[in-house]
């Protein structure tokens, strides 16, 4: 079964859309947030409290790291990712195109694909668009990600074009390969081309028209939140939007803070991943419904109330500030784990909240309100 | 209410024994091993786990570190340590005693007590038997111990002599000092006398006899498993059992690998506690039904079967060794977690298993085929 998608409700202040992707491993309410695990793991975080506490809908797995460790033919003798890793929702796994270009040791870009140093023990490997497939087939994700350059940032017109034609040819081979071969755990994999052009109009255009043109079951914006102003992130994931299909899912990648992701989900965003509520969360910030807060600082030390009244998961009214600040000050695990399950937690009751006022024909006010409450630093 | 004990079963071919000792908190099945959360935390392991997988009945706290962080104020404030990390069933604190000896970076002892340094800061602090009741009293466990000075394993005769010495004039000066003091947060706290002297059999002897006049509420055993051999902790564990109250639960404190703890049980320890489940699985070892098993070998990269199905846990079914090898080899944090669960799973279901047994009248046989399957090096 391919992947499919019903719009449910589309705001009428803002582009903003209620929706339900449905897959192979079940539905996924849109909009959605996707918990970043990288390496078969969402860190620090247990596949049982992903279920029951985060109550995550779909989470994310990195085609470069897996590929490294443990490897494809483990994954293959596990029954891909969601046996080796035991989770039976829905998985969306990263093309490796951006870990190439930002982590590995060297890399060179030719034609053919991409020839890089792993990060971890320095060898050489290539991933070309058919490489990525193959591998991408070996874990199994229900959605799996073309393989793209990912220019940066700063990018001069040229070059970000000649990158932009590259992503194009190389998505056509994606197409061609995944064409050519067959799902090897029973279920059908859906691929998403990326929208690519840094911050110029006309490549993001011609982009996402290329893109539209394939038909493809959902579409990314990539090349996004790698260092731009968030005006300019915001213009172009308008933009993107636009042109993109309305009846499929889109998903903007690495994206972002949470009020990030309220605007976005303003602009016509449906799907979302980002590694700040865990990463974040083990430097001690935590993303609550009251705002910011660095949980190492002294004025929690004797704060004995939970960590987020505001939230209905179990993990947010259990523990208090001043134990959490506590281990984090002792440098106990558990803090990074109770920091990174608050983050998660909040992070999922954030989109279901915005399905709901979407739902509801409020979404655009309760945006604007729950912005400047999420922003405060507390 | 004082804690009470009630022996259920003695065993006709050893002196192990099952019984129940009632806490302000609650109920706890003996003989029974305490998860170590020495800073206020059960390493890895959230609260949650600790009550559903791990099924734990009581948890041990650390006098020194707490103490130290978050300091007696913050606990105090918090209503006591079962508040502070959100813990309602009994807790037992270790004194201190054993830390000051062994972790502090400088220590002077005198007939007052133990001047030492931090081994965060290099501060300085006096612990006495006063002040450490004084810190037990804010932490509020149900069982305290009391401040003893540990000399080290290989100490000559006179020199243990004097410590013991030592050791029970302390003794006297906790016992008074408790009983011109109040508990803080509304129930009983009970102090448990710590045997010591050495390996020296008219020491321990002495030392038991000097803990019995004491008729405290519960009995311990101090000064073993640091480093003599296993014969000479059985040795003096058995002489210990001998000369303790048979009516009053007795703890061997710090001990150890699982045929340690049934080897002690059969000697007539109700209880114990020891950092090994925790630290050694952050290591990669792990405790199985079958074996032992380090982790991060080779050979369980692609061995997708359970961690041990002979657990009753979900967590020792939901992953494979498979899985958590990768973890590990990864340096993933979900790895330290799993691996802290299984260990102490593991040594609750020891525990529950051996009372069984016990109460069926089958413990010595079952015990002995147990002791060679559990040192297994798978």
């Amino acid at each position: 079964m391919a992947l499919s998608f019903s719009l449910e409700h589309t705001d009428a202040d803002s582009k903003a859309r209620a929706g339900k992707i449905t897959t192979a491993h079940g539905e996924i309410s849109t909009p959605i947030f996707m918990p970043v695990g990288t390496a078969g793991s969402v860190k620090a975080v247990t596949q049982q409290q992903l279920y029951q506490e985060v109550k995550a809908q779909i989470i994310l797995g990195n085609t470069y790291h897996l590929y490294l460790r443990p490897g494809i033919e483990i994954l293959n003798k596990a029954g891909g990712l969601h046996g080796f890793m035991h989770w039976d929702k829905p998985i969306l796994t990263d093309s490796g195109g951006y870990q190439v270009f930002s982590l590995a040791q060297s890399r060179k870009i030719k034609e053919e694909g991409v020839l890089f140093q792993s990060h971890i023990d320095g060898s050489r490997h290539l991933f070309s668009p058919e490489k990525v497939m193959d591998i991408q087939r070996n874990i199994g994700a229900d959605i799996i990600m073309a393989f793209d350059e990912c220019p940066p940032g700063q990018s001069e017109y040229n070059y970000a074009k000649n990158s932009l034609m590259l992503t194009q040819r190389w998505l056509d081979r994606c197409i061609n390969h995944l064409n050519s071969t067959e799902p090897l755990y029973g279920y059908e994999q859906n691929l998403f081309p990326i929208v690519q052009g840094n911050q110029f109009h006309d490549l993001r255009k011609m982009s996402c028209e290329y893109v539209a043109s394939k038909q493809a079951p959902g579409n990314a914006i990539g090349g996004l939140s790698v260092g731009e102003p968030e005006a300019v992130m915001y213009e172009i994931t308008a933009l993107c939007c636009e042109h993109l299909p309305a009846d499929k899912p889109r998903y903007l990648m690495g994206v972002g803070t949470p009020w990030n992701i309220l605007e976005c989900i303003s602009l016509g965003v449906d799907m979302f991943d980002c590694v700040m509520p865990t990463r974040n969360g083990r430097n001690g910030m935590l993303f609550t419904t009251n705002g910011v807060i660095n949980i190492k600082n002294k004025k929690w030390a004797d704060d004995f109330t939970p960590i987020d009244e505001g939230l209905p998961n179990e993990i947010s009214h259990y523990y208090t500030k001043a134990y959490l600040r506590h281990l984090f000050v002792a440098g106990e695990l558990l803090g990074l784990t109770i920091a990174s399950l608050q983050n998660l937690c909040f992070y999922l009751w954030l989109v279901s909240e915005a399905r709901k006022e979407i739902i509801k024909g409020t979404f655009t006010s309760w945006k604007n309100a729950m912005t400047e409450q999420l922003k405060q630093r507390l």
